[in-house]
């Protein structure tokens, strides 16, 4: 292990940091898998982290993946399976050897098992829960018994806990003689004769204080708990406002049942955060690019035909001045700037309301002023864009008043996509839709209709 | 403290867990201000942790806010503002009185220092570092000597080592006698005698062993060294992917120069898939609900700026069939739904593609694989679209022929959308160009040009 720190060193500080699976690594795999060399594969997966080799598994064709499955075999770990996007997840567990599956899943930590676990059918489910040792799979099945994405979820069971009224040698002494401590553990909970968590006292803290300080005396100030039946994403939200590094998780009678660390609630603040983008985009919120073209089709399929929906309404608007358009072409040939500048208007103020809804900027107190900004906003860039576009299109046909048309319906569009962008994500947050998931397609159809709208009717009354 | 227990159980098991200002508390605040009343204002906020204080200076408006910074004055440490957005700072900073400011700077550690005024303007920045300790400032001055966004700026440098010959014991004394810890360490950093990082032992760890243990046994499996000049977005990414907790930071001769904890790295990852959602919706990277018009309007302006190039080009495209459409008045009412189509598609495929490049899924392995998975998805869609969209043209227009025109471009506009979708960012990462960044306006004009092309000419060649 300690011959490790050249190669981490050099890893990181090279140009090529930011790519953990280097092409030449990837080349070796490949012609190990090719030829069905297991001694060269294993060699070359030696000093990766699971993750990495997760990373690498995820990158494989499908039929690469079969046959590093069945090459790989004995080496295959339990760290690797946690670390494993769930889309290929299923064919893993489904192609590895039933024994070394199951030594795998007894290797992980029962936070893992449950992460592991809860994504897959039935079937796969029975299996590995199967090839726990029992007191493992009661605790496994307890925290399944957490409703999904909840913080009983997250959570490990294991609590290293203190009465509030001990002091620092106490807790240090009962430490030192602790056989069973958990792997990985922050701080120690300090309860009243209820169970009920009162404060963190960190393991840095406790070393650096006299054995005869009382620990309730040393508590951090940063302190949350949890309740177990919270939402995920609220974890997370906890985790990052708060700095927090552990936070332990009550039930309803608020005594301790677990405690949920910073490194878990990264992985949610992460994945929350791509699912919004994903969203945002009008994708599946768990698409993956290793998804196959059904699933994904599937995925986009919903956004697309919503889109479509929205854009013949579009069209029909349109076709109710289908006579201004035969009798002046020039403004088919303008209509496409007009929706494209809404458009962009509107995803930018709608973006930026659905971040500030999620991150809890946006709130009674400034929601006025916040539209009110971007009202103005519209105002402003209305004005910049009417006078700029209502001049190019003087120019480019000749006619000064389709230059007022434009001017003048570029303006109505960009304050109606700033209006349209920020009040309809505020409004389905408070009809409880999630903003991310349905924002788009209601405002697309705001700024269509109205574009369109304002500009053939301005140019139905202006140029006949 | 202890008593404060029931009111952290209280405010996050209710249903409005979400937002830890509710409307009472903000009430009461702009109540007190109203009136000038200090003490209410200084009740109402005493249970708040700094983090949520600092939010709801945010979401003050700016009279409010100058008023709040008059009356809270000496109660204002620190902590709250290191958690002050940086686009409200300034106003703070600057209204702040100056004895107070220079009392709750000294408060701070040194890397939070070096976070509040890295942003500040110069003279700003001068006042704070004026009103360190002369040691405190030297540290934040060579902090500061870092690039910026590097690991050098992110981390904390007192660390806590131990050669790493040491046993338990000797670590063990050595803590206990040592009255300058840190406030906030996790690992005992082992290092050879040339300040080498070698291992992270973790104090949990630590406290399970026997006294005779050798450090250098028990060291984490999951140990990372970072260049303090490594980009932060990747010292995020290592934390994530590695589940680090601490990780020692080195110099150019590999020797320890601090170490950075996964709290920093969680709030630059947080605020790296902020930037990439806000860059993808075409609005700058630091935007804020709390901007003000102008400012908003200054980050949003290029954006659109760019947008009506690539629409006056698409424009362009359909001046070229200004004939055609005079003919067929149908086409220019079908137009945009082709373009919206293949714009969704577009924007997918891309947002997929940008976030596959950031979480390091994409590689030279599966790129071909990626791509060829993009255009299934294209022709896919295509059909079941092209099909759809045809049958509703033929009924709507009652023209067999302009059913065909419109199924045939949205199957071409469909494939191509898929296409550029993924390659354009991928070919903007190999040009070290930031794909958030640059790849919507290159993709959307080439489903604009496209689609348009497409659908015209077809239409010129079928229908005249």
């Amino acid at each position: 292990m300690l011959n490790d720190k050249d190669t981490h060193v050099s890893k990181l500080s090279s140009k090529e940091a930011s790519y953990f699976i280097g092409k030449d690594k990837m080349a070796v795999v490949l012609s190990a898998l090719a030829s069905g060399n297991r001694i060269n594969l294993t060699e070359a997966l030696e000093p990766l982290h699971p993750a990495d080799i997760a990373d690498l598994i995820e990158q494989l064709s499908t039929t690469d993946r079969a046959r590093f499955i069945r090459l790989y075999d004995n080496e295959f770990y339990g760290d690797i399976l946690s670390e494993i996007d769930e889309h290929i997840r299923e064919q893993v567990i489904s192609e590895l050897n039933p024994d070394v599956l199951a030594e795998a899943v007894r290797d992980l930590e029962s936070d893992d098992v449950v992460d592991l676990v809860e994504d897959l059918e039935e079937k796969q489910k029975e299996t590995i829960l199967n090839a726990l040792a029992e007191g493992d799979r009661v605790a496994v099945q307890s925290l399944l018994s957490y409703p999904e994405q909840s913080a009983g979820r997250l959570m490990q069971r294991e609590v290293v806990m203190a009465p509030e009224h001990w002091s620092v040698g106490m807790a240090i002494d009962f430490l030192r003689n602790n056989a069973n401590l958990p792997e990985q553990f922050y701080h120690i909970v300090l309860v009243d004769p209820r169970l009920h968590p009162v404060g963190n006292v960190s393991l840095g803290k406790l070393m650096s204080s006299k054995r005869s300080v009382l620990l309730k005396t040393i508590i951090e100030d940063a302190f949350q708990v949890i309740p177990a039946d919270q939402d995920e994403a609220d974890v997370a939200y906890a985790f990052n406002q708060y700095h927090l590094i552990s936070a332990p998780v009550i039930d309803r009678e608020n005594r301790v049942v677990g405690v949920i660390t910073i490194d878990d609630a990264m992985v949610v603040l992460d994945e929350e955060l791509e699912e919004d983008i994903l969203l945002l985009a009008g994708v599946g919120g768990d698409s993956s690019v290793s998804d196959t073209i059904l699933e994904t089709v599937r995925g986009r399929l919903p956004w697309l035909a919503v889109n479509l929906v929205t854009a013949i309404l579009a069209s029909i608007v349109i076709a109710q001045f289908e006579e201004t358009i035969a009798q002046f072409v020039a403004l088919a040939i303008l209509m496409p700037i007009i929706a494209s500048m809404g458009g962009n208007a509107a995803t930018q103020s709608l973006t930026m309301a659905v971040r500030a809804i999620a991150t809890k900027d946006i709130s009674s107190t400034n929601i006025g002023r916040v539209i009110r900004r971007e009202i103005g906003v519209g105002v402003l860039t209305g004005l910049i864009f009417a006078f700029s576009m209502g001049l190019i299109g003087v120019i480019w046909f000749g006619t000064a008043m389709l230059g007022v048309v434009i001017a003048l319906s570029m303006l109505i569009n960009l304050i109606v996509a700033n209006l349209a962008g920020t009040t309809i994500p505020v409004l389905l947050e408070k009809l409880e839709i999630d903003p991310a998931l349905a924002s788009g397609a209601f405002v697309t159809t705001v700024t269509d209709v109205v574009g369109f709208f304002a500009f053939l009717s301005i140019a139905g009354i202006l140029l006949l």
